[in-house]
């Protein structure tokens, strides 16, 4: 056997997430029968993060233990062979590596870094539609980067994980949450881009600290109040979940 | 009578280019229909750049004459009541302005950018496939900048142009054509941008330059060759005609 390491570039618009599901396509599903096209075998994909309905990702990150292939082949052409089996889909294998057989696409993760984006103008989005969250009124960037000190560093992250959420525990590092305010359009247009880092998250942790900004930037909070909400360790003390189409996992880091 | 200038953003993929034709869905007649439907006119827009089929736009401008409206209207106020009609398509109407009646959006225009996209890597694009011309070896981006230089000035395009275009003279100054290269996904993918600005340009002009310059960075053609083309005034003597969907009209400037 042999565990290959796949990066994964997709757009999550027309997918029920990445992780299989009975009767809806699913990314998970797309990538495994295309490897199975290409080399026969059926393999079983264990992502880094298993993103949710909507969500993009330009670097995913999923290994598979594969049987020795007839022919060997360098990543290079293991990527180029299952890509040719996904031509009619918004997925793209950007690497494929061998990996020592102690690889785990999650739990040798240590570092993980997330976009998300907003549109903050009267006009709806036509072009980036697909993966902004369109919000009307213009965002206090100073209020909500304020907040998001409050959210930097080791926290029971209790208030801003979904009730579904299986981690054992709430505590995480969050090691970075930087907030950008860019012109748009010209047209007094403002994109937002949320970049955060750690080396792992729970579900639906970044929508719900950008649910939770977003009260901030909108007046509706004080900027301690994002405080107030980690500590008292209850989701409903939090803001809403911010919707899937902003969100786009960027990059995973292994240690050498 | 009241002339209206609108400042349009729109995902050309699943249109047959802005201009009205029998029987295929065009950017012009989604426009109009929305209008017809806010305001219970039929109006004819005139637009400042016929984009063609699969390319973009943040910031095409029409102009349309208006019947005085029942009840007067904001320009912010008219942009909400047609785009409440385009909710289904990827258009926006991010601006609406009244303008004198002597403006037209394609003859009064001073200046306008095109941006045009490569996205330079072996695996094929999954968010971007839409927007990006995907070409699979590494460009010389230093020769590609060199080559660009020659087409700077006032020049006669011919070579540039396409065998359809209409355009009476085709001497035409092309006042910027920069080249960024950035990278794209952390696995040596590179985005390449082509930034060019002049006060109009002819049919296919910006996607016959690219084609022409990837000639150059693909090693083909010397930077010169690109005069020699520019020169020969025969549209024979330039490289292909780049692909539709890297190109995006960005922004069209009026005098004040």
């Amino acid at each position: 056997m042999m565990r290959w390491k796949f990066t994964i570039e997709y757009a999550g618009t027309d997918y029920a997430g990445w992780q299989m599901q009975e009767g809806v396509p699913t990314l998970q599903q797309s990538v495994e029968r295309a490897i199975h096209a290409f080399s026969g075998q059926t393999i079983r994909l264990h992502a880094a993060g298993r993103t949710d309905a909507g969500v993009h990702a330009r670097g995913q990150v999923a290994h598979a233990d594969f049987e020795a292939l007839n022919t060997p082949m360098t990543g290079f052409e293991i990527a180029k062979a299952i890509n040719a089996h996904l031509r009619a889909e918004p997925i793209s294998i950007t690497a494929a590596d061998i990996v020592s057989p102690h690889f785990h696409a999650r739990f040798s993760a240590v570092n993980k870094l997330y976009e998300y984006r907003i549109l903050c103008r009267s006009a709806p989005p036509a072009i980036d539609r697909r993966c902004v969250w369109h919000i009307k009124k213009p965002l206090d960037i100073e209020a909500m980067r304020l907040a998001a000190q409050h959210l930097l560093g080791c926290h029971d992250f209790t208030s801003f994980r979904d009730s579904g959420c299986q981690a054992k525990s709430a505590v995480k590092t969050l090691s970075r949450l930087d907030i950008f305010a860019n012109p748009y359009d010209g047209n007094g247009g403002v994109e937002i881009k949320y970049l955060t880092e750690g080396r792992s998250f729970l579900h639906h942790q970044v929508r719900n600290m950008v649910g939770s900004l977003v009260m901030v930037g909108q007046g509706k909070w004080a900027p301690e109040d994002i405080r107030r909400a980690l500590e008292a360790r209850d989701r409903r003390a939090a803001g809403p979940t911010a919707p899937p189409q902003g969100l786009c996992l960027v990059k995973i880091d292994y240690s050498k």
